[in-house]
């Protein structure tokens, strides 16, 4: 789609439809167009190189602004900026009003200015719900190749941002290829590297956390979990909690408090962090320390404790210009869902809130991508303006590929059902095109409309697999006696 | 457990939790009792021999009461039956509020006199959240042994009702065989093998069709979906829809209609359909046969007219002491949920409601067990009584073993967490045994306490597989150097 500029070109996806037939011959369906995370990786004519990199489609819109300046800066100044006018193109909103939303920090366009590779996106309550995927390897497992096909797999499916929550060697470097390669905003956790680099959480210190997030920062990283909320005075709170602090940065500053018997340098020295952050426009994502990790533990007075500290570093990150989101729980059970947005939102002036399923139910381990998309979905419908996935592994070990994209495509479908909810501008378009085509028995289009056609194709072809079940009037699970979309056409 | 006869005893399933280890030494953790569906098949020293049927444990209640009374008809007596203690046992409530919901409609026992296998159990809206899992040949497939297996595969995942759906060869003989060994209500829905002995929608007819509801309510068929709500002038109200009929017996009660210029003999037979059901106690299940096939076609006029049908057959069921629920639907999105819960709990009198999902976004084929969980957890929650399960197949083919087990536990823990947000008592208990054993790493504990053990631990097992990482203070998900919950433990 072509914006005001000749370098301002949204990408979006078209999905051909086959006609419809009819009495009077077949009627033409016109192309979907749908919101498309996967950059020149679904681009058929995309040259792709990995050691060189993906285009750098804000490298000329960058090099017109200083450094220092921000989205947020630029948006209270009354600026449209093409990052601006991309994200309001892509989702279908006035380029005044995504100016405004990020003015007043309800909307943020996470856009590091050494990460010129990153397509504009905005997260935020007006916006459509992202997902995010997490990635990383570990001290166990996995290079670059592996990081970088994990990257190119999760944009493929649908990942809105990438958070790289690498702790095992070869961080930095891995770090570099991703965001060379990354059309979306990269997240990390510095203070993950810091603690690979100080050994014990007792042995972090200021300047070893500063010279990473510098590190970082230079390289390009779009937003930072920064758990600068976790203060001494909650961590005895935790203590009365059945399953502790879940969170690993949230553990590692309550070791360092408890060590030291001192308030976080994070805390303290936040108005350093948001200097840096402000020079690069990183937008900072203020980390849940204290997020119940059990059913049993959700809504209480860490968990709220923490959250109101968090509102105190918004307003505090708001005033030097730096983008901010919140996050959140974790295990919620059903009936506090809607609270727990609410509170965030009161708390944390309408910052966007993004969350971590949250699992409604403790008792599903191997199925908590499920539990965890139930109050996903809620709590997306109710105002949360992205969601970081869960895969089937959650709480039990490392994902593979597989349940990188099972967990992807959950959220996808957890996101899009809270956009319907809410009743998102042209959010149902996209069903009402695969209802259709169902009912009308146009398969491969049934197939090419779903969020995973291959996964789709092949359930439909594991009982019927010719090619002329294609065009059939039934499917296996009704058989062709019992097809109630068939009986009903014929009245 | 004991009841107040000899010959009343509580199935449940007690599962062994290993010491918690503490500075003074193991601290044993006592075992935590569950709800169990399984029967015999989950007993390990029952004697099983398909041949003779199971434990006929209702055998000597049914022998004191004379045909033609139904559980409901004792409620309103003030009696409270053996099936009624057993339930208040079962779900931990008292007997004599079981008696008065099952009185006033609010909760039914689905057992025929001619089922003395089954296992009492409720549904109702102040019981635990119940599953039906559907089961059943197609012609495409499968004989008696497999259909047996799918039974007992399902009542061992936990399903609490099973609806035999067959519509192929053998129909008589299978049902026979299920019954005969089925620890849980059996549902069918009688218009599937009517219409196999009609041939055509427009060949049916009373005759046959009370020749077809006789014959299964002898073999004993517990509850009978009868789509007696879909009316003529309901059917033009489904012609403006996007995916117009898709329920398999409402589309051909609406054939049979159009073909005759007739209302349907479900609706004109209604009361001699119900002399029927009170005389083997069997539940009438309304069908939805007019439920909405996609988002866009929630909630509209052919389904809430269909609805307002539902409750005056309701009224007239309950004047024949006959047992109630009302199916629903199918397909709506969440910010309608809890309006549809609502219309039907005003429209049909609290009956209970009996939902099959709902799917909440029609994008993602494939991942239909998930997209319809998020609605069925929050009906569920709402007060929908019980969940008819979606497997990954839905729409595109016959499930097969492996998505029976997917659908069941998936909607075992969408149920849980509806009974976890409705506080029922006792409901968390699971969760936090679960929870505490996590966070104390008691591995074995936590897969022991997980809906399905199994995956649980094979999904753990795949990174980490040696007998001592049943013992480690970590996993592969963040590793032993960052496990939030060893460094929580550690403060
Ligand atoms: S056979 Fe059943 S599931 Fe398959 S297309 Fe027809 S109505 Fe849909
Ligand atoms: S390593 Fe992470 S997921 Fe595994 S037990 Fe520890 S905190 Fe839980």
């Amino acid at each position: 789609m072509p914006g005001s500029r000749p370098d301002l070109r949204v990408a979006a996806r078209e999905i051909d439809l086959s006609p419809t037939e009819t009495a009077g011959g077949p009627r033409p369906n016109p192309p979907l167009q749908v919101y498309d995370t996967g950059g020149p990786y679904t681009d058929p004519d995309a040259a792709l190189d990995p050691a060189r990199g993906i285009t750098r489609v804000r490298a000329p819109w960058i090099a017109e602004r200083a450094a220092g300046t921000t989205q947020m800066g630029h948006a209270r100044a009354g600026v449209i900026t093409p990052e601006m006018e991309y994200v309001a193109l892509r989702e279908g909103l006035e380029p005044a009003f995504v100016r405004d939303e990020i003015a007043r920090g309800r909307a943020v366009i996470p856009a590091n200015r050494h990460h010129p590779e990153a397509e504009p996106m905005a997260i935020g309550r007006h916006c459509k719900v992202k997902v995010n995927a997490n990635i990383g390897n570990s001290p166990l497992s996995s290079g670059v190749p592996e990081e970088l096909e994990k990257l190119v797999h999760a944009v493929r499916w649908g990942a809105d941002t990438v958070m790289d929550l690498s702790t095992g060697e070869a961080i930095h470097e891995t770090r570099e290829w991703l965001l060379r390669n990354s059309p979306v905003p990269i997240g990390t956790v510095p203070i993950y590297q810091a603690l690979e680099k100080a050994g014990e959480p007792e042995d972090l210190s200021w300047p070893l956390f500063r010279e990473t997030l510098i590190e970082q920062a230079e390289q390009g990283v779009d937003y930072f979990t920064i758990h600068a909320g976790v203060r001494r005075e909650h961590i005895p709170l935790a203590r009365e909690r059945l399953t502790g602090i879940v969170s690993r940065g949230g553990s590692i500053v309550a070791k360092w408090c408890q060590a030291h018997q001192a308030e976080s340098f994070l805390y303290e020295r936040f108005d350093e962090i948001c200097e840096i952050l402000a020079h690069y426009d990183i937008t900072v994502s203020l980390g849940d320390g204290l997020r119940p990790g059990c059913v049993a533990d959700a809504s209480d007075a860490a968990q709220m404790g923490e959250l109101r500290t968090l509102g105190e570093l918004t307003e505090r990150a708001w005033a030097h210009g730096v983008q901010v989101i919140i996050e959140g729980p974790g295990h919620v059970p059903m009936d506090q869902i809607e609270a727990n947005m609410a509170a965030e939102r009161e708390a944390c002036h309408e910052a966007p809130f993004y969350t971590l399923g949250p699992i409604v139910t403790d008792i599903a381990p191997g199925y908590d991508h499920i539990t965890s998309a139930i109050g996903a979905a809620q709590i997306g419908w109710h105002g949360t303006a992205m969601l970081c996935y869960v895969t089937p592994k959650e709480h039990l070990g490392l994902p593979n590929a597989d349940d990188v994209r099972t967990g992807i495509v959950t959220y996808k479908a957890a996101a899009h059902a809270a956009d319907v909810a809410r009743g998102h501008p042209g959010a149902r378009a996209r069903d009402d095109a695969l209802s259709r085509a169902r009912y009308e028995f146009r398969w491969q289009d049934h197939f090419n409309l779903a969020l995973d056609p291959e996964r789709a194709r092949a359930y439909h072809d594991e009982t019927l697999p010719r090619e002329a079940h294609k065009e059939a009037a039934f499917c296996s699970m009704c058989g062709p006696r019992f097809c109630a979309m068939a009986i009903s056409q014929e009245l």
